[in-house]
């Protein structure tokens, strides 16, 4: 894809402010609402299962995150991801922790069967285990895959018909056809809570205005990276850099981006 | 009334820390929680059934926000409200997102009918919801109100007996027969999540050190008005303008604020 | 204890990246999340009834926190709390709030009895009335406790047969036989929210490396005390010292802890 795509897809988050509904971990909730605002986003956080599906039918995209999950919120997550659904506005589903336990990875291949999900966005292990590959995860981190993770995230891509991003010093993000790698960030972005969910909502801001998810979660993950980058210039720690890195990505122009950006096609 | 009224109340609630108790969302609570230490107040978070009015027994105010409401929470908060009512303590009432779902905009008018409400602050969307007037919201922010917000403000405020705040670039206090203008503030806070929520605790603080709300909401939304112009000073960026706003806040002093504070009546 | 012990199992912490599971309150659950990585754990944070054993059955520690106590929660700290005990590995109990209201008192009380604690943190108040001593709370901070600290936690500690943590300006930690008292820290600390649970977070990276609760909970107290001290140095204000607090420790290296750690046996 030419780099202008990119730029007038951030351009346009920029200029509509997409509302972006999240049903998200009640640990990095604030992040999420924060990062989207930076990213040209509005954030909407709810999930009474009484107004889900009403909040989800005003917005953009919908993120849906299951860091804290518990089971009085999987309803609500079918109820919005419903309406998403029938809106044909894109799901972002962040499966965090799949693989720790048994609830968390029922959970995602459930929200993955009843719900026609856009984009899945998880590390290797999360990602490996959503396969049925050999994912392996330590709590809520990466703890590897065996294999290749190109070719793992490509084949279930392809045969669960949505994106696949596999986030990580190179992301990958995949239809199963198509094969993009994000080589921007920065290693202190592992060393604060977040940023994995603050990603997802980044690419909600994004895959809102467009139909292309690809497109979405690539530059999505571009311009976060390149917020990581930035923000780690001048930090002298971890929190430091949490605040540069929302200053950061507020203060990224589209003409920036497009110079700093690095997605590459394979 | 007198700015030295104002700085007051202001050395009141630095002298004796009042305990405001929140139920609130889980978006945004920890900004509440901070803010309430840096206005001068000690802030409390509890919403289980079983201790909200218990809690509610030994505060000074009580802090009532929808943001992520659920059917449990709207129990609490009743239980709670119908303790401070019962010992005369003010209530604050941020109706986030009323007029987005049903579930809000029904769950604040019962909030209005069930509870005496001391002061009920929203922004124009909302606050026109609230009283039947065309109020628009956009997800939780506003999307304006077609009419004279001072008018509508004052009217509403007449005819369901309480104070009225609607938050803006200027805020409007009113009671129904005063009105008060707060002209402080800066563009910056409203490029964070959470502002709203932030302006109803530091109202709760003043609220729970005097018998007027007129008087406590137009302090303490100039006070913090007052902190978002300072930050804003070296800020470069939304993350790092919502760390000075803490630091601001707390550092600003009685004497200080008189000189910068813009109220008038109208 | 010499000086070497409380660094070698800082050097522990940091080489293990011990997983910490919290069940803990929504308010502060960010900053111990936070606070856990900069000390060198790995944090989860998982509350559901249906996963919380599967999750402390992978960690190294466990820390429960009642600071936003509702009946759901108080089950899932019961089954997490057994798996613990079933595996031998240490749980932190931080008892926010116990003597403001029934329920946090009576929670914390069956928390001790029906499970093997191993490390009681809270301020002077919360712990008086842990031990039935005359603990005085003021909403969930601490308002002083009749008798002499040490006596009462020494004395609680031998007969519940745990380790007793009262955080303050000195900080006392004792198992009922020795007795340590950790005079790192800042008055800044006090001047934002959830340094107390914090204090619980990184106590439970370093419970998890050692056999010793006393020697855990002594380093880890002293290690964020010395990050409190540095902060202070260049904070203008409580948000830019909560930046600044993650950041010293993270940057604290186990030979600079060595030589400021203030941790005296009497």
């Amino acid at each position: 894809m030419k780099p202008e795509l990119y730029a007038d897809l951030f351009r346009l988050v920029r200029k509509n402010h997409p509302l972006v509904h999240h049903i998200t971990n009640y640990v990095t909730v604030n992040d999420c609402a924060n990062i989207t605002i930076c990213a040209g986003g509005a954030p909407i956080m709810a999930d009474a299962i009484e107004e889900v599906a009403e909040m989800t039918g005003i917005v953009g995209a919908l993120v849906l995150n299951i860091g804290t999950l518990n089971c009085v919120q999987v309803g609500s997550m079918i109820a919005a991801g419903r309406k998403a659904n029938e809106m044909k506005i894109p799901i972002i589903l962040d499966p965090v922790g799949a693989g720790a336990t048994r609830l968390r990875t029922e959970t995602a291949r459930r929200l993955l069967e009843e719900l026609e999900i856009t984009i899945l966005k998880g590390n290797a292990g999360e990602i490996g285990v959503m396969a049925g590959a050999d994912g392996k995860v330590r709590g809520v981190d990466s703890a590897g895959l065996t294999g290749n993770p190109v070719t793992i995230a490509k084949e279930f891509a392809a045969q669960a018909g949505l994106t696949v991003v596999v986030s990580g010093a190179t992301d990958i993000v995949t239809d199963g056809k198509r094969v993009l790698l994000v080589e921007n960030g920065h290693p202190m972005m592992g060393g604060i809570s977040g940023t994995g969910c603050m990603a997802a909502s980044v690419t909600g801001a994004f895959a809102a205005e467009t139909d292309d998810p690809v497109l979405a979660a690539a530059a999505a993950l571009a311009a976060f990276g390149i917020a990581g980058e930035r923000a780690a210039v001048s930090a002298r720690g971890p929190y430091s850099f949490k605040v540069a890195l929302f200053d950061e990505l507020s203060g990224l122009s589209p003409e920036e981006f497009i110079t700093t950006a690095k997605i590459r096609s394979i």
